[in-house]
């Protein structure tokens, strides 16, 4: 099996992807927030690239089902009935619901992954039912790390590694580019402590700093879901 | 002082510059390449983008004290007298001699750092003697890294690591991006075995498998030159 690693969306356009298994990673925050909506019931979400193209979609579909949910710099838009916070998607919130979702980094991600043969959305929540899917998949794996404005960030690269560090368990021959091995060793140097990394992180601090630790800490929490939703004809859901 | 990283020449396109201290590094090998140049007499060199440009610019100069260097793919180029190995250049070869020299990588990271206040040549061969100009100067630093084609190489991201180590000895207040962070903590999980790390690196790699071993190890020889090449008015070389 072989495993490679990008950066950041602008990275991925420039990678084949026929034939592979993509998983998308925004720790901070969407991909997490993503699963802990599914955990709570969420029926789906619709990335846009765009707050407009959110807007219009939403009073197109005019659906009382449908939820507008993102963020600009971390911060909750106008209008929007959700952020980009796990802690907006409560149960009470999100049940049977569908999110249109825009965000900075997390969604270029996405994007970026659409010409793969499957994308999963991972983050520290579901790593080991991502690796278990990718193991059954059986395909060659690209890790889509989202960055900040097409920049690297810490906590993704880290997100990466641990997921190839997964892998490598009772694989005899796990073929790594450069970066899947950076990763993995920066992987294993911070899995003491996930959530310090997290916190560390120049993203995890800003967070802090507008008042949203909290959200860092959720974003540490280590294998809490089984869920592994997917990216498929635009869309973000359960396929089992 | 703040120290950033960028991991390719594309990502220093997108970086503020100005006032900072830049380092590029392409470890395998055009840096180590000059460093080397530049300890046997050579005068200095003229990067340019392609093979077209180094034979016009050659063709126009027409001075014996000349030479046409570079490579694509590793390999020497047809009509010039110098490659892209250390070893070419031999002082018979190189004394007094300017080199008009095209690579694929470590050109357009000097081209993408020509906003910067100062430009260093940097390599494993001349760490100690980067970090002491660095620290001389004051200035931001930030750490440019060849890659290959515009990707995330193993060996010029743990060069830069070694380069912010070094320069966190002895400083009060090193505030750290979470590139450089990351670099750093690379370095120092391959700190004690340098040459190994080039080795297995891929480009490490696919130089051995065209039988350039002895350049990758060549490249491993930390702190074997004293002398900081500069990049300034679009030539290389020694301003002290």
């Amino acid at each position: 099996m072989k495993i490679d690693l990008a950066f950041t969306p602008l990275e991925m356009e420039k990678k084949d992807l026929t034939g592979k298994s993509v998983v998308v990673i925004d720790s901070l925050r969407a991909t997490s927030t993503m699963v802990t909506a599914f955990e709570n019931g969420c029926s789906g979400f619709i990335p846009v690239a765009s707050i407009e193209e959110a807007r219009d979609l939403a009073a197109a579909l005019n659906d009382p089902k449908v939820l507008l949910g993102g963020e600009r710099g971390a911060r909750a838009l106008e209008g929007f009935q959700v952020g980009n916070s796990p802690r907006d998607y409560s149960p009470e919130k999100v049940r049977g619901k569908t999110v249109i979702m825009t965000t900075t980094n997390g969604t270029r991600a996405l994007v970026a992954a659409r010409k793969a043969e499957e994308v999963f959305i991972g983050s520290f929540l579901n790593l080991s039912a991502v690796c278990r899917r990718l193991k059954e998949s059986g395909r060659e794996v690209m890790i889509a790390c989202s960055g900040e404005k097409n920049l690297f960030c810490l906590e993704d690269f880290v997100c990466g590694g641990a997921i190839i560090a997964c892998l490598e368990k009772g694989e005899d021959c796990l073929a790594m580019t450069d970066a899947s091995r950076a990763a993995k060793i920066l992987y294993e140097h911070f899995s003491g402590d996930i959530c310090a990394m997290l916190e560390g992180s120049e993203w995890g601090q800003y967070l802090d700093g507008i008042g949203l630790g909290e959200d860092v800490r959720i974003c540490a929490r280590i294998d809490s879901s089984g869920l592994v939703p997917v990216y498929r004809g635009g869309k973000v859901f359960l396929d089992r």
